[in-house]
């Protein structure tokens, strides 16, 4: 796989979607229509725990262009439950609503305009229950359950036993450990424990969740706006006793997503609405009503490290509390992450980390770029410091002491670190001209981070059609959701193949005509659908190369592929010509196809990273301590990618990892009062804009071309967000002498806090 | 490929596209619109042979909605013109027009009522050229010539040196000879020759060709009733000098098409008013339009035969004289399948036959179900009639003496007679009651003639995938366009993978998304693509069968599929387990494929068939002498299907072809006066209606599995046309005492010739 001369990977082409998007012509689920479509506008829940008592349609159902209401009545001959971890979620709320803004009922109508205006005249009687609204609350031994019966949707191998805790709120309890713990601690000469918390945020993708459905002679098409259009269509398949071949899932352009669209979200009541009314259904949400889909988990998280005088962690324990809100969505799966790297790409030889996902009263929380890890981070690299300043220790020579080297493993049995961590911080903390003092209200701050990237027990395959031309048709289910992956899964077939990338061109994922892939989520994509599409280039390859040495009469041995020329000796074909004669005939195709699982791959089904994704960050602020303003004056995120194949596309995948980090450590927050979301919106939910770009804002990357994705390519994306939050709280605690504990740091807080410490 | 025991093939399940087509659901290409989309109509011309002066648009384009008017000198950076035997025919006629009817300018408006309108806006100035309407005219010495300069399209093997006589009006001339005529002759008894006509005769698919296109960054995306998608691509990217891979013809349900959309018709037009406008374009044309694109060729032939008095054929010669219209289309291919197998189906020593194809001032005649067999049957099958008449041998018996054996060469290298023509003969035959004698006024006839089915260069590619419940996606770009295909390849899939007709789901024509064919012609569809489908079915049930044997630790020889069961001994595995198993997840999936090219499968690319498509008839007629009026009231039609895979099907494809044939026969010429035709509507051409049907109407299928198709299937679909005219002559001259040479045998016709004979 080490590349000898590469041609187009490592460059910067232009993104094979940039002129459709540059000209507003990308048409997204939105802007879709099908003949004969109707609208779907969902009536949801005021209260965050409540009875539903009963529902009076007649007002609605009279009303102009009203076609149907449904309700969790309707939901018959399918099962009403979805869910990826559990099966816990209603389609819609029958007896019992779990949170305010659930979807209780839905009208469909010829506008959307009427669908909208018949809701207010839908009359649903009500009776609260009281609710738990954090996790302290669930946590309670007197706290009402939320969930009595447990349904595993068997999704996920490694949640093959869903640790469900029964009469509890505790969704999933997850553990790890290594070594003897107390043991650990009893080796320290210090120990060190503090509670770090993480209020809920918003993935704020710019397009909200849409669906198109169709439901026809038993068989179902939906066109919608997620990351796993292969798990939806099992999902439906399942809920609509439908075969997988009679389901067709067609993804358009994706307008972000940053995990907010990852498996089954609205498909199943868009799918539900077109069996109902037999007509195509449009249900697409508002901004507010994707924000009471699906939110960031929520976190408290308190570590206990013991350290030696020199430095050297000797212990670390987490306990993680995910506030997962009524329905598990992927909590489970966020917490097997979040706790097994919680303690950092660091040397440990005793590991404790126990996660508790919690139901409360709030919207669900699911995926979210990053899948945990910001959290813990947060928590981990701020005692970090704060341990390197109490044995006066510099925070980086700390870090290098424990960092782990490459080779050595973190957990045994899984992958040896593939990444240069010393390097990696070394750099980082230069490109900041650290340990430099930076003046008067001014700090440094760094920290490192790391997730077990690209899910080892999923599959990608892909397909390639090579033309009687010699251009070619990838197929791929990877999801183009803005993070470029078109373009990189082109340029590898164009690397591979050895043609242009103008003689390239891709299908759209589609469940019925794109070969089936796991999903595009944990930087996956570039890895291991990149892979497959290498391999079936390869096949291809090789077939033609079987043509060739064919045609002329030579062993497949004495025939190679330069630049789309197939050689030997003096004799040369052009694909096309290859074909042609190999036919007969101007037609004829080659088809090859590529399957990657890295586990299958690697031998073992053992071992939970395919590479490791390494997230460190430096930053350097100013505090304004007047107003408790932060302003990040520099800013430089460091990724291992292996092998970039896009170069200005990994830099700028890291960069936007970063500003959306930036986002979540200075302001971002959904505030809730009684269950209730009071900044569901972009005036009231504030995100990064350029005004927030630091000053100086760069990417280091290292590229060693040592990852197994195509051409030693490492999968990039979520960690540019993982060290955001710990370097701005130690660059403050540099810059100010108070360590903060709670997200976000905003002036307030900061303000209350300098106040409070100045008296 | 013989089959043990049949679970689906041979069963007569009901359509997959039954439901959609009865209830009025299925959505032609006319009933789609895309978002933006404007009209194409069409000027055409109103003389048959002209010189374009001038074309003033400028009313036109001032006329309501009209955003362009293009005419030939807006074809610029594109090749103007397109053909598949020569590059003979402009997508716009720019100097010189060749035929009435023929496109020189076109309106695109908002909607189709402003083109409409504006089309009579246009003010084209033409001077008149002396015109040939006749193969006669054309072949006269002083004719104008009607292509100077003519361009081989390079499309056909075997048409690889299209043998174009310089300087005349001939496209083509087709010879084949064995043996020595003149020696021949020499040992002949008696000889006899005859000259026989058949005029132009048109489709009537209820559907006239209709192509939606967009041209947008250099792609290209047209929606067309093609049944040649992928050539109709591959001459798309040459006239726009673009790559395959940016091509892509997607094919809604075709409404019938009996040969009238092989290959490129309207879609170059289609393309390049979409590319002018950089708007989606709509272009459907009329039933009068349709008539004015393609027919059948009008064909005078005379047939010499030599005879012994025992009935020894000794040598047939044949002058055939087709009329191709003012552009070749595939008129020089119709030569070479007409004039090869004119002789039909005998033993015959000595054979020469001369073909010529023939510019005239008309509409362009092309391929039509049958491909030029029927006509030469008309005058074959007539003359051993009257051969035997004469000699006193019953015509059957006449025909059983020449007839090939199974096994026998009709021509050296070529495939041996496949069929049992003599049990098939004598099959038909005895449905009719041969030779009882029926009465006054009544007769009995018979006729047999063959093709050489399937095209044997032709590559037909098909992939199917297995998903992780065991249902499957069959992929396969052949054309459903009421022949049932898609029925036929579904039911292939189901009893070669084995697992029911519900679980599996086709996938529509699409050539970025469906596999390589060469197209949905030749009878070739069933044989070719159904390998193709049986060949990826298979190569999905070893991977299946390796997937088992290492899940259960056995070899795979040790392992064997039962319905869709994996079986190891005791072990059983659905093929759901299988795949689950095998990735450790309830994902991934099994992708097989398959190719199929019969001369490589042969290790040969000589030979002409496939396989042999016969077809054999036998008529009972009742002539009204007052009237001239012919009632048919028995019709027996023979076809050798091999293996049916749908047995209602087969038939329902054999009756239909003898019905057209009965349309051909009786009544239906276009009608032309100073080059204009007379009748290209369904009130002045009349086809055959359920009153036309006569009393008795079945068809003989002869089945031995012993085809090189799934299960031993043959092709069939055209052969039922084949026999029909001489048959119901044969009939008609033994009930009558007259002869007739010309079609059709209309009352006004037979009426004339009897008041003749009777004088």
């Amino acid at each position: 796989m080490a590349p000898d001369a590469l041609h187009i990977v490592g460059t910067s082409p232009n993104r094979l979607d940039a002129r459709e998007k540059v000209t507003g012509r990308t048409r997204y689920t939105t802007d879709l229509t099908l003949s004969a479509m109707v609208h779907a506008k969902v009536w949801r829940s005021p209260l965050p725990h409540a009875r539903v008592d009963g529902i009076d349609t007649s007002a609605a159902l009279a009303a102009p262009g009203v076609l149907a209401v449904l309700t969790a009545a309707d939901l018959t001959n399918c099962d009403p439950y979805y869910g990826t971890a559990y099966k816990d979620q209603p389609i819609l709320a029958g007896e019992r609503i779990r949170y305010a803004g659930e979807p209780v009922a839905v009208v469909i109508a010829e506008t959307e305009r009427q669908a909208t205006a018949a809701l207010h005249l839908l009359d649903v009687s009500l009776s609260e229950y009281p609710a738990v609204l954090d996790t302290a609350a669930a946590l309670a031994g007197d706290a009402p359950i939320l969930h009595e019966h447990m349904r595993p949707a068997g999704h996920f191998r490694d949640l093959s036993h869903v640790r469900h805790v029964a009469n509890t709120n505790i969704c999933h309890h997850q553990t790890f450990s290594r070594g003897d713990i107390q043991a650990g601690f009893a080796e320290a000469d210090e120990l060190f424990e503090d509670t770090f918390s993480v209020p809920p945020i918003y993935h704020y993708a710019m397009e909200p969740h849409a669906v198109l459905a169709k439901y026809e002679q038993d068989s179902v098409t939906v066109w919608t706006a997620t990351q796993h259009p292969f798990p939806v269509r099992k999902e439906l398949a399942e809920i609509f006793h439908l075969p997988l071949a009679a389901v067709q899932v067609i993804v358009p352009p994706v307008g972000g997503a940053y995990g907010s669209k990852c498996y089954t979200k609205i498909e199943p009541l868009a799918v539900a609405c077109a069996r109902h009314v037999q007509r195509a259904v449009r249900l697409a949400l508002t901004v507010s009503e994707a924000c009471h889909t699906v939110t960031r988990h929520g976190v408290t998280c308190r570590v206990k490290t013991g350290v030696r005088r020199d430095g050297t962690i000797t212990a670390r324990q987490f306990d993680i509390i995910l506030n997962t809100g009524a329905y598990a969505d992927v909590g489970p799966r966020v917490a097997t992450r979040a706790s097994f790297v919680a303690p950092g790409p660091y040397r440990i030889a005793h590991v404790q980390a126990d996660c508790r996902v919690v139901y409360t009263n709030t919207v669900p929380a699911g995926a979210f770029r990053g899948y945990g890890i910001p959290q813990v981070t947060w928590a981990g690299e701020s005692q970090i410091d704060r341990i390197a300043d109490h044995l006066g220790i510099d925070a980086m020579e700390l870090r290098q002491r424990n960092l782990l080297h490459a080779g050595e493993e973190f957990s045994p049995g899984d992958l040896p670190m593939d990444a240069d961590l010393p390097e990696g911080l070394r750099q980082t903390a230069e490109t900041i001209d650290w340990p430099a003092s930076p003046g008067p209200r001014r700090g440094k701050g760094i920290a490192c981070a790391f997730k077990d990237g690209g899910i080892p027990h999923s599959v990608s395959t892909a397909v390639v059609r090579v033309h009687a031309d010699g251009s070619a048709t990838v197929f791929t289910g990877s999801i183009e959701h803005g993070q470029g992956s078109d373009t990189v899964l082109a340029q590898v077939a164009s690397e591979t193949l050895g043609i242009p990338l103008s003689q390239i061109s891709l299908t759209s994922p589609d469940t019925s005509l794109t070969p089936y892939d796991q999903g595009t989520s944990a930087s996956r994509t570039t890895t291991l659908m990149g892979r497959a599409v290498y391999e079936a280039c390869i096949d291809a390859r090789n077939q033609l190369l079987d043509m060739a040495a064919g045609l002329l009469n030579v062993p497949q041995a004495d025939v190679s592929i330069q630049q789309g020329i197939l050689i030997a000796g003096h004799e040369r074909l052009t694909f096309a010509e290859a074909i042609s004669q190999y036919f007969g005939l101007p037609g004829g195709e080659v088809i090859g196809k590529g399957e990657w699982q890295p586990s299958r791959a690697s031998g073992s089904v053992g071992g939970s990273a395919v590479f490791w994704e390494i997230g460190m960050g430096g930053a350097e602020v100013e505090v304004d301590e007047e107003t408790g303003a932060v302003h990040v004056l520099r800013y430089v995120s460091m990724a291992d990618v292996g092998q970039a194949i896009h170069q200005q596309q990994c830099e700028a995948q890291d960069e936007g990892g970063a500003m959306q980090g930036l986002g979540s450590t200075l302001f971002e927050a959904l505030i809730s009062e009684d269950g209730q979301l009071l900044n569901p919106n972009l005036i009231d939910y504030r995100i990064p804009t350029f005004s927030d770009l630091p000053a100086s804002f760069s990417t280091v990357l290292l590229q060693h071309a040592n990852g197994p994705g195509p051409y030693g390519a490492k999968g990039v994306g979520e960690s540019g967000m993982f060290c955001v939050a710990p370097a701005i709280g130690n660059a403050i605690a540099r810059a100010t002498g108070v360590r903060f504990y709670d997200l976000p740091l905003t002036p307030e807080r900061i303000w209350r806090a300098l106040r409070q410490a100045r008296r």
